[in-house]
């Protein structure tokens, strides 16, 4: 009775997801479940609320609860039909390949909170709509633009104007040492292990980070943070 | 047969940890495992090798490296005495209570990255040997000096001279908009959920990190980065 990718839907996992969800993507919501072990307070019955003046159906599936949400304690999940959205014009986060489902929901997380609500992701990549991604997103993954695209040609020749930063370890600019950057801007990054293909580093700035020697590189999304971080001051 | 905090050991799980348990805390190694699922390879042959020349064991147990290893694709680990390392004076960052063990090891690694490689930790806190925090530093762990204290008050006697840096919600100073930091310096961030105690809040300089309001606070392993990105430019 768990996820599978092949669903037509997904949840979101406990009280904070789910009330992001009803927030910011009512169309999509198909029902809400909890688990007998609930406990009433403000939050549930705010969700309740919710559900109720928009005629969203509210079980009790305790079992079906703990299996999609597995050993952590949650009384509470969403599920919703999985949408696609498109990316709006403006600075974008490109992600090639990533296949990390916790990274990639911090990820969009970060993305939020620095305010680059569009994310291009080329495939192929982990499911964007598995619960643990969702749910490593704290729910940011409902208000933010989300496109899968085939190819990164596919994606670049629709955004050809925005300055492409492909970042990687041997790169010609240090992110420690930009003082200025072009915008719209497309920051893009590689897969966790492997990284940018040689091929595509030619199509942008290459941009590194500069770090010690002491370690092969950094985790994907604190690679992703900081140069938000710096893209953003 | 996993493992146990209570335990006077613990392991360093896959190739890349044990290669660096082996080349930094070859005095604490107890031994290496390896299931019969072992391709042998370059960086087998190094294990091997340095092992031998050292007159470190080297046992096949194939059951006892699966569980340890739990899902993960694991055919090695190498077991060490838990060791105590004392901090030196310098640039610090202080951790007040850190409960998620895959935070914590993203953070290591990302400590090691940016040069800073003396790491407090104010208890209760997890269990900083648990092979979940080495294998998420990435054997960035091997590398650090990280000491324990009982309360914070113990860590700023020690260090009274190190400049604090609190991270919190409502700081007065924008990290986004600090250009000078006094040196040496402690980048103090409090628990996941909770942050930082209001009642320790007064013994630094507050600072915050620029959000938008979309999201209710970044995940610690992004603060601390974007933390170190800033302070080690």
């Amino acid at each position: 009775m768990k996820y599978d990718k092949k669903q037509d839907s997904s949840y979101a996992v406990g009280m904070f997801a789910t009330i992001e969800l009803l927030k910011y993507q009512l169309d999509n919501v198909v029902g809400v479940y909890y688990s007998d072990k609930i406990k009433m307070n403000a939050n549930v019955q705010r969700v309740f609320e919710l559900c109720k003046q928009h005629h969203i159906p509210v079980t009790e599936r305790t079992k079906f609860v703990e299996s999609i949400a597995g050993k952590e304690n949650v009384f509470l999940l969403g599920e919703f039909k999985k949408y696609q959205t498109d990316i709006q014009p403006g600075n974008h986060l490109v992600l090639v390949n990533p296949s990390d489902m916790g990274n990639l929901g911090t990820i969009f997380r970060t993305c939020l909170g620095f305010g680059v609500k569009n994310i291009a992701i080329i495939k192929p990549c982990v499911d964007i709509f598995d619960p643990k991604v969702i749910r490593a997103s704290q729910g940011a993954f409902f208000k933010l633009n989300v496109q899968l695209f085939d190819t990164f040609d596919d994606y670049n020749h629709i955004f050809s104007q925005n300055t492409k930063y492909m970042f990687c370890l041997d790169g010609d600019t240090i992110l420690q040492n930009m003082h200025t950057s072009q915008r719209p801007f497309s920051l893009v990054f590689g897969n966790e292990a492997s990284g940018l293909p040689n091929s595509m580093l030619a199509l942008g700035n290459k941009v590194k980070i500069k770090q010690s020697s002491d370690i092969d590189s950094f985790n994907l999304a604190v690679s992703v943070a900081v140069a938000l971080y710096q893209f953003t001051k």
